[in-house]
């Protein structure tokens, strides 16, 4: 017997659905692609359809706990209601809770996807076994998570974790948000791509400049290659973004005292690249960081047994938000 | 019956012990002046007859659930040892909690003054039957505590709450902790201070000037006066305060998402000088809050019901903390 139960990644490129045994095992993962061109409701359809068909299959082994859905945007969990849907056009203010719900004839548990992913990494990632962490999914903004007691800690509205738009500096970038200096126009992967186009901008970036139109595929990967190779330019790039990483940082080690931070997405892999930076910043501008830092950064306790702040990566890459989705439905069932 | 339990407010100047029962009715308060002079080990004597003779008082009349004493400083709650305690000379290092369990032959619990006087707050003050909330308490740096479902939240080592040295000026003035631009360096009663002597400095503040030299009380309350009176340099000096205070609240608001945050101290209370500024940052540099800023501040849902992020003043002043003792003993019984 194996009791399971079923995890959903939609994007805006796949859906991806999985059943996932409820000791964390993958048992079958099915990827398609998301045709946002057809509606939500085409959308939907295609997962619930998948979602029974894995159901089905795996009924005899084991009973299934529930379903679990990661959606991008701004997600009501109590209402399913998706508020804004920058990357699914159509979902925006579309009940998708009520109508998966609808059509599969039971509840379903519906969440942000970067509050699953944060979830998926404490399960069974960088942070499995330890019950207090927060998340950081640094992509075109920066996803945001707390994880308390294994479980997503949503605050009053389901809005706790907006790393992103917590201030860094006062009269910095403006950001969509309504505010200027936001963490996420200094430290997330779009921050790279402005700083690359400044420096380039300048005429003194002349690798970047290359790298910037002889490849097809530049981007973070092609910066952080010229910064390990001792090109000055993208080293600076990435202590600016160490630099305001590790600040946002020291603000929530501050004021969270938690026991892991772990940062995720595309451009946290670089991390040879920026974590010196980083980790100056958290020395010098966290107290609660500077009484509780580990002498191997690797370690979770000093010599003498005593708990240390951890800064580390993630682990299941693109996976975290399916197995996390999985685990919501078995936390919620 | 009235079960009951002890609270104790150990600061530089007084000694409070209070009786309070179990539904928060104040029995009995005693205030005895602060011997530091003497030691600690007498000081910790007097409080521990000060706590038998209350316990002997009211245990006709119900039972005692514990003793939860609020000490001023870095309290390890594990051991009860007070780290760091600047206002108590002779008490760092020193095991406050097992001295005082030795002579009381029970079990205390020993907690940080801030954290609870906010205990205090969301109980009996400001934040009564709101479950979620964080105190700032605005004094000569900033202390604060989180409360979520009622209870403190520690964080890994105790030190979950240290909002005062969150960074809102990244070049900004150096402080204590080592970092430079720490809100306590901009929102906190000793910022004022500075913000007077660098107006008066300049010599551009003439009704300051005069104040300073004159008024023998001279301090936050005068600058408040001056402010009201509409002189600009003081008005000034409580828009930057306010403008830094609703950066370092829009920080939180975004990462926690509770539904109410508490403003103590006694430059609190300067609230119409401060407010305008601390709330227009708030707006701008919020999601969170402008999402769920109430139309009316003093509200905590909008027309439709929806739950709102509340800014409020504290109301129990110094017996916050005798409260929120006794409280902590109650929720550790």
């Amino acid at each position: 017997m194996s009791d399971f139960s079923i995890g959903v990644d939609l994007g805006g490129t796949n859906l991806r659905i999985a059943a996932v045994s409820r000791d964390g095992q993958l048992l079958e993962k099915v990827t398609l692609g998301t045709k946002v061109a057809l509606g939500p409701k085409h959308v939907i359809a295609e997962m619930c359809d998948a979602i029974q068909r894995l159901s089905e299959k795996y009924a005899p082994a084991g009973k299934l706990l529930g379903a679990g859905i990661g959606l991008p945007g701004l997600v009501d969990i109590q209402t399913g209601v998706m508020r804004k849907a920058a990357n699914l056009p159509g979902f925006e203010n579309y009940p998708a809770g009520a109508e998966i719900e609808r059509r599969l004839g039971t509840r379903v548990v519906v969440e942000n996807d970067a509050k699953v992913a944060a979830l998926g990494e404490q399960w069974l990632g960088a942070a499995r076994g330890v019950a207090n962490v927060a998340v950081l999914t640094l992509g075109t903004g920066i996803g945001g998570a707390i994880i308390l007691d294994g479980k997503i800690f949503h605050g009053m509205n389901g809005m706790a974790g907006e790393f992103g738009h917590v201030t860094v500096e006062p009269e910095g970038i403006p950001c969509g948000c309504g505010n200027r200096g936001c963490a996420e126009r200094y430290a997330s992967a779009s921050a790279i791509a402005r700083m690359v186009r400044e420096a380039i901008a300048t005429g003194d970036a002349p690798a970047l400049a290359k790298a910037a139109s002889s490849d097809p595929e530049f981007g973070a990967k092609s910066i952080y290659n010229l910064a390990i190779q001792g090109d000055e330019p993208a080293r600076r790039i990435f202590r600016t973004f160490g630099r305001y990483l590790g600040m946002t940082l020291a603000g929530l080690v501050n004021v969270l005292n938690l026991e892991m931070y772990v940062l995720g997405g595309g451009v946290a892999s670089a991390w040879d690249a920026y974590a010196p930076a980083m980790f100056e910043e958290l020395r010098t501008r966290s107290l609660v960081y500077a009484v509780t830092v580990p002498a191997d950064p690797s370690a979770q306790t000093d010599s003498q047994g005593r708990r240390q702040t951890v800064i580390t990566r993630a682990l299941l890459g693109s996976d975290a938000g399916l197995y996390g989705a999985a685990r919501s439905a078995v936390l919620a069932s």
